[in-house]
């Protein structure tokens, strides 16, 4: 079984790697509700999902479904967790490691989240330009930092990545110092970066870069509002020279 | 022009608009650096896009290439700007108004950005379970708001909805109240959802969810490593079991 999904994973968009996530979460919640099995369709309509992608999406990983009974519940998830690196060993989850970079609001945030662990992750370690004076310092000195996780400058990047195994870099800087400090995580070894920065960034081919653009994500909606507002005019325009010509 | 896009909006597919926003982004870049036009292969070089999707993007919105010349960049820009409904009118920029439901950790960083106003939004209220205890009321206690926000329990949200015009919604409550929330939106009019909640949300077709997946993002890292992991490990083999057989 562990063979398919190796020789697949070429093949695999993206896309499809983002849903399984999805997908594992469902499924914890079906799981969570003592449900052993679900149909595709039962699946896409209980989630909201569509129901054809998800088929589509479980085939590059083989047979899972057992026709007329539907997908075995915990070992899809389990497959699922095995596809996406997070599959428990015989010492337990796997952990990833992250350091996070820039601490400012949505850094704060990310460090002061508690339940990365939950999921397989831990920020290890912190870093900002200005370390004292950053959002997350001030946080703390506020008392409101429950537990705290080391913060360092900017100079201690690769020695602290030297030091500490890490697997992933979490990207919160401002957007002028982001490629660089790109540039030094990717010569660090780093092959893994979550970016919150609206900057597109350039990246050897062996390093994923994921962006989180929430402006991005914000404009999306308003091409629908837009869109649907449009529309809206559209059509009252045409209800309204049909009222005059009739 | 105006009518070309209104006619296709059907057909445009949310990838689309989302890199439409990352090319606004980019020639944005470009007409701070005094460019006036640029090929689709040497934007997409600079901003390590892919030439071909940028070519198939924009044509959706009618020929503004300029065969030998390239895309003329603030032209581009501004048809952007009005696809996505951020056109500026003789009025000046338009304003889409937001509420933020759930003054926790990432809600109250959003509630502390100060810069949503210079992409033509403004979050004009906040809401939580427990507004007095949330984290954002902490932060404010402990001085850390610059300019606050006002922030209503959550009993509040529809009147305050219907005293003020609001666009959208976005969501950072707990995954709990995620969907009971999102009921009351829809009910309340609200057409745009941006969610931090790691839940899928069941809505109506005319509303339009887009979901930030902190998690999700992750995983797909973690997928990316795993996979490296594995080709490694299996190239290790092959080298290993060629120096037994010869």
């Amino acid at each position: 079984m562990t063979v398919l999904y190796m020789k697949n994973a070429d093949n695999i968009s993206e896309f499809t790697i983002y849903r399984l996530s999805i997908y594992k979460r469902c499924l914890e919640q079906l799981e969570r509700e003592n449900l052993k099995t679900v149909s595709s369709k039962d699946f896409a309509a209980r989630f909201g999902l569509n129901s054809a992608q998800v088929r589509k999406d479980l085939a590059y990983f083989g047979e899972f479904g057992i026709r007329g009974m539907g997908y075995p519940i915990t070992t899809l998830k389990k497959q699922i967790l095995s596809i996406l690196g997070l599959a428990e060993s015989s010492s337990g989850q796997k952990t990833w490691n992250a350091v996070l970079i820039g601490a400012g609001k949505i850094g704060t945030a990310l460090l002061k989240y508690q339940h990365f662990a939950n999921y397989g992750f831990e920020i290890v370690a912190a870093f900002d330009a200005a370390p004292e004076s950053s959002e997350y310092a001030q946080q703390q000195q506020a008392g409101l930092v429950d537990t705290p996780i080391p913060l360092y400058p900017f100079e201690q990047l690769e020695q602290t990545i030297s030091e500490q195994p890490t697997d992933i870099a979490i990207l919160a800087t401002s957007e002028e110092n982001a490629q660089e400090i790109v540039n030094r995580l990717t010569r660090a070894g780093i092959h893994g970066i979550l970016s919150f920065v609206p900057v597109q960034l350039l990246v050897p081919p062996d390093v994923k870069v994921r962006t989180i653009d929430i402006i991005a994500e914000l404009q999306c909606l308003t091409y629908h509002l837009h869109s649907e507002a449009l529309t809206q005019a559209e059509n009252a325009d045409e209800t309204d020279s049909e009222s005059h010509t009739t």
